[in-house]
């Protein structure tokens, strides 16, 4: 199904240039759009797309499996742009974003049956084409989303592609995703986030901070250097769960913080042990 | 004046057996006191170590200059069995304890103008002597903290040591010590031990969770591996200062929470700048 197919990528920053990447490398023509023709450009010259094309519409007529990989708060106008040139011959639509209810409605809507959501969980600091590779997906786990009307053949098409990144695809419902991905990937990032902003009012009082700001600063914050519309986005798409999980993380330390110092060691062993359990579990590529 | 000295390690972990590797590898004499006899015959058998001694007292008596490096929690105890050995050859005694006030302020009853605090900011997950290493404080910060009566041939020495370890020292107060290392160092520690606390409440509601939690979720808990006695040593000996930059991290998060989603742009704005201004200035080691 896949083989054969022409692929769009509408949106070449980190995630569609390592799509069309990886896809062109496995001899698949791939064409793409993005709102910055120099962005084009790169990837024409790196090999990962075979042309650029002027406009959305233009790359849909051109088309006949499409994946999104606008911004999240972009994927809904990039979409009508999109369905106003594709046409019958379309396989398949995909969009690559890091939640899928709210996002996914729209998307279904316009496409209906040729429609699902496809989540590659994987990232990279400095989120642009320049930093996209063929293997940014390999090991990582892929989370295939079927809408109620997507097709079993759109649903077929999208493991397939999911598994051309190198990823291990696994079907879930969007608000199963959208909840478990606050937890496992939302929540870390906002907690990052949170972290520099006190690190850096602690910094105001003491201008001597960064020399003892060490590995566990630097990782603690690493997610800190996600593009700041990806919160900003995930907290309009996904907030509902997002708040919760974000509740339960204050519990947390909340609590913590009135306990007695002879039940933290007790609380930081349980801190230790779920964390084995839930690394233990996530995919191979993310346990070094 | 380190040249020459006999070396004295008490507590031969990860930190005690790296300052051990490293000396040793300068040709100094060091030996060694451990509790678990395993730990001193596998620290020989590397060269870590010329020899192990049978007690504490018996390690004192064969140094002039004594390293420190039992858990922070049993520091104040070592230093009094190591002090009934001590004499008056002792040049200097330097535990590498990642708070210093309390702990201090006991070693430098014991010991006086011949003590002086010394915090080399490097770790490494599985925090035992097996994954010691001579590199370990390579390119790191070493604060030298001395107390009101350290003389200044202990800090000339303190230095000399730091530097001998291929670290960058920095001076500072104990006071100011402990609330550096709260916002840089035990915080990141707290928020990561958290973290891993709160996805582990998601994943009892959400047992498919784990797939998706990938690289932000192994970043930002990754010091929740650190031994669970460290979190509840500090939690007694930095208490003050720590719950002080946990305030503010809650009081961060407690206003995320109530922020519209056309702010969080902004707000995670800051929060990439904020890392970025204290990346910028923290050890070259820690930057990538």
């Amino acid at each position: 199904m896949l083989a054969g197919c022409q692929v769009g990528i509408c949106g070449v920053g980190l995630l569609g240039g390592s799509v069309a990447a990886r896809l062109s490398s496995r001899g698949m023509t791939v064409r793409g759009w993005d709102p910055d023709p120099e962005v084009l450009d790169f990837a024409r010259e790196r090999g990962y797309l075979a042309e650029g094309t002027d406009s959305p519409e233009a790359l849909a007529q051109a088309s006949d499996l499409l994946v999104l990989a606008a911004p999240l708060g972009q994927l809904g106008e990039a979409g009508r742009l999109l369905a106003a040139g594709s046409g019958e011959a379309l396989k398949g639509v995909f969009d690559v974003g890091s939640s899928k209810v709210a996002v996914g409605r729209e998307l279904a809507a316009l496409w209906g049956d040729r429609y699902a959501g496809l989540h590659p969980l994987a990232g990279r600091e400095g989120g642009t084409v320049r930093r996209a590779s063929a293997d940014l997906f390999e090991g990582c786990l892929c989370a295939l989303v079927p809408f109620p009307d997507t097709a079993r053949e759109v649903r077929d098409l999208g493991r397939e592609l999911g598994e051309a990144l190198g990823a291990r695809v696994q079907e879930m419902g969007p608000a199963e995703h959208d909840a478990l991905a606050a937890w496992g990937s939302h929540l870390p990032l906002l907690a990052a986030s949170a972290l520099a902003l006190a690190a850096e009012e602690g910094r105001r009082e003491h201008p001597d901070l960064p020399p003892l700001a060490a590995g566990g600063y630097r990782d603690g914050t690493r997610m800190a250097e996600s593009p700041p519309w990806l919160l900003a986005d995930l907290w309009e798409t996904n907030g509902v769960e997002l708040r919760r999980a974000l509740d339960r993380y204050i519990v947390v330390l909340e609590a913590f913080r009135d306990l007695a110092p002879q039940d933290v060691w007790a609380w930081a062993e349980r801190a230790r042990e779920a964390r084995r359990r839930i690394m233990g579990e996530i995919p191979g590529r993310w346990r070094a």
